[in-house]
C-alpha cells in the first residue's frame, strides 16, 4: 500500500492554493529569455530603501551568527517613541502576514467565525482557511469595503472582523466617519483588525487616524509594514499596535526569534530617515498623476487608488499581463482575486511610468 | 464591563509561558551596568559567519525593497545540489522552528497527539500546547532519547514523532541502529521528524546518516538550521527534507515570503564556503577537549555531547547562572526544562573556554 502523505494531512492545509506571489525579475527573464524588465507587480518602493538602511543592514551582517533579541528592545522602544505608544502595545512579526497569521491563531477556531470583505487582500483570506476558520466575505461596493454590510454580518460567533485600508489590490479605503461607526457598532468583544499596510503613502484627510481608537478601543489592533514605503520587503518585518493585554497574546503565539536582526537595525534606521519617506510620497503622488493622465488617454478605467498601485480595467488581464511580460513589464493580474479584467501596476519612478504606459500602449 | 483580550484568546496560546530566549549581551550588559561580556547561550558559532557570508548578505542589503523569491528558486537549487536530493522535497522555513510549526499546523490536530522525549528541545512542544495538540513525553534514559520506549507510546491517534538529534540541551543522541529500529517499528502513516540543527558538528561514526533513510521511508521529515554551523543565527533559516508530497503541504501551510533574502543569499554563499565549516569542527572538537578537561580538574558532572554545547550539573544552576552574569559570561541555565542541576554552555574560542572556565572555577 502507498501511502498518501498529501492526504494525511490537515484538510484545511491541503485545500489551499497557496498565494500566487508576483514573479521575481529574474524568474521571469529566465523564462522567457529576456533582460532589462522592470517589476511594477509587487507594491515595492521604487527610491529602494534609504542609504542609511542599507548602512544599518550591512553593518548587521558581521553579527550574523547572534540569535536576535528575542524580545526586539530596540526595535519596539524605537517603534514605541515614533508612534508615541507603549513597547507593550506593540508585536513585531516576520511581515506583517506574520502578525495576521498570529491573530488567527491566537483568537479565531473552527467554532468561531470572521469577517472580511470581498477583494480584500488575499493572504488574510489564505491564513484564515489554513486554520479551517469559517468566514463571512461581504460583497464589496464601488470594489470597496461594505462597511454597513459587514456590521450587520456580525453575529453571536464573531469573533474577528478584518479591514484592509487602503485596501490592496483596489486602493479604495475607509474614510473616517466609516471606520468611527464601525468602531462603535462593533460588539466590544470582537477584535477589528485594521491592516494599514499602505497608511504612510496616504495624504486624504478623511482617512482615519486607527492610532487614535486605541485608548477608546482596546478591541483594535492595527497592522503595519516595513515592506512598502519604508523599502524593506526582501528584510520581512511588520508589527500590530493594540492594547498591552492583545500583544501579550500575540506574543506568546508567536516563535521566539519571528524577526531576524538585521530586519531590526535597518527597520531602527528606516524610522529615522524622514526626508527619504517625504521623498517617497512625492515621487508616489506624481507618479499617479502621470499614470492616470495616461490611463485617461488610453480611454482605460481604473479604480481610484490613494496607495501606490492602480488596478485597471484591460477587459482582458491574463493576455495583457502575459504581453506585458515579453514587453519586459511585469504587472500582477487579479485573476485570483476574481478580478478577471484587471491587472495591478505599481507605481513606479517616472522613467517606469513611462515604459509602463508605453507598453500597454503597444499591448492593447 | 472591562473584557479581558487575554480570556478572548485560545485557551491553547493564552496559557503558554513563552520560550526564554538566551539573552543578548546588550540586554544583560544594560541591566547589571557590565561591559565586555561573553555570551555563551545560545550555541552559536564562535567563528561567526564566513567572510563569503557576510559580502554576500551585504550586496544583498542594497535590494532590501525587492520581496524575496516566494518560491525560493536559487536558495532550493543551491540546497538540492549539496544535499543530492530534488529541490521538490525542500521546504524552507524563518528558522528551523518555522518548519516545526508548519508541521504541527499541517498534520496535527486537537484529536490527535504527538510523541516527544522528555527533555527535548523545548521550542518544538511550546509549538505543540500552542495549538492545544495532545503530547506523549517519554521518560528519558540517562538523559537521551528512550527510543523502545517512544515506540510503544504510538497509538492509533498518534501523528508525528519528534527525534531531537542530538538532543538539545542535553548533547545526547540516537545512533544508526536505534534510528533503524525506530524507521522499521514505525507505522508507515506516522510521520518522524528529526531535527538535526546540529549534524554538520558530528563526527560520531555511528551517527545515523537519517537523508539516507528518505528513499525507503517517506514519512521521514528531516529539519535542519543553518544558525549553528553555518553562523547565520541572526538571519532565520532553516529548511526540512522530505518526500515531495510532504514537501508540497508544508509549502501551502507557509506564509508565501517567509524566508528573508539576505538569508537565502547568505545560505547559498554559507553552503559553498567548506573551510569555514571544517575549521568550526575543529575548533570545536579542540574547545570540547579543553571544556571536559576543565570539568573534570573541577571534579563536575557533565553530559557527555556531540554538539557544540555541553550541559554541566553545578548543583544550582539558577545560582551559578547569575554569579557567571556578574563575571561577564552568558550561560543557560535549565530551569525550564526540569534540570535545576545544570547549564548549558556552548563550546567557545579558546579564550573564551579559558575565560568560562576560570569565571565558574571563581563562582563555585
Amino acid at each position: 500500500m502507498t501511502i498518501d502523505f498529501r492526504f494525511l494531512a490537515n484538510d484545511s492545509v491541503r485545500s489551499l492554493t497557496p498565494y500566487q506571489p508576483g514573479k521575481p525579475i529574474e524568474e521571469v527573464e529566465r523564462e522567457l529569455g529576456i533582460h532589462s524588465s522592470i517589476k511594477l507587480a509587487s507594491n515595492e518602493n521604487p527610491l529602494g530603501p534609504s542609504a542609511a538602511v542599507v548602512q544599518a543592514a550591512q553593518e548587521a551582517a558581521y553579527q550574523a551568527h547572534i540569535y536576535p533579541d528575542g524580545n526586539c528592545y530596540e526595535l519596539k522602544q524605537t517603534l514605541a517613541a515614533f508612534l508615541n505608544v507603549q513597547p507593550s502595545q506593540i508585536t513585531v512579526g516576520n511581515g506583517s502576514e506574520n502578525i495576521l497569521e498570529l491573530i488567527v491563531k491566537a483568537y479565531l477556531h473552527t467554532n468561531a467565525n470572521t469577517i472580511i470583505s470581498e477583494y480584500a487582500f488575499l493572504t488574510i483570506s489564505l491564513l484564515i482557511h489554513s486554520y479551517g476558520i469559517p468566514v463571512k466575505v461581504i460583497p464589496s461596493i464601488d470594489w470597496g469595503h461594505d462597511i454597513r454590510g459587514m456590521i450587520r454580518a456580525i453575529d453571536d460567533k464573531t469573533k474577528v472582523l478584518f479591514l484592509v485600508n487602503p485596501n490592496n489590490p483596489t486602493g479604495t479605503y475607509t474614510n473616517d466617519d466609516d471606520f468611527r461607526l464601525l468602531m462603535e457598532s462593533v460588539p466590544p468583544h470582537v477584535l477589528v483588525v485594521v491592516d494599514e499596510a499602505y497608511s504612510e503613502y496616504i495624504t486624504q484627510p478623511d482617512y482615519p487616524h486607527a492610532l487614535d481608537y486605541l485608548n477608546q478601543y482596546p478591541n483594535l489592533v492595527i497592522t503595519r509594514t516595513f515592506s512598502k514605503i519604508y523599502g524593506l520587503a526582501a528584510l520581512r518585518l511588520g508589527y500590530a499596535i493594540s492594547s498591552p493585554d492583545i500583544a501579550d497574546i500575540l506574543n506568546r503565539a508567536r516563535l521566539p526569534f519571528n524577526v531576524n536582526s538585521i530586519a531590526s537595525k535597518a527597520a531602527c534606521a528606516a524610522l529615522k530617515d524622514h526626508a527619504h519617506i517625504k521623498n517617497s510620497i512625492a515621487v508616489n503622488q506624481i507618479g499617479k498623476k502621470q499614470l492616470e493622465e495616461g490611463l485617461q488617454a488610453f480611454k482605460l478605467n481604473y479604480i481610484s487608488s490613494i496607495g501606490n498601485f492602480i488596478t485597471i480595467d484591460v477587459n482582458h488581464a491574463a493576455d495583457i499581463y502575459q504581453k506585458l511580460l515579453y514587453q519586459g513589464v511585469i504587472v500582477r493580474p487579479l485573476t485570483a482575486y476574481q478580478m478577471p479584467r484587471h491587472i495591478r501596476v505599481t507605481i513606479g519612478t517616472e522613467a517606469q511610468n513611462t515604459r509602463f504606459l508605453s507598453s500597454l500602449h503597444a499591448v492593447l
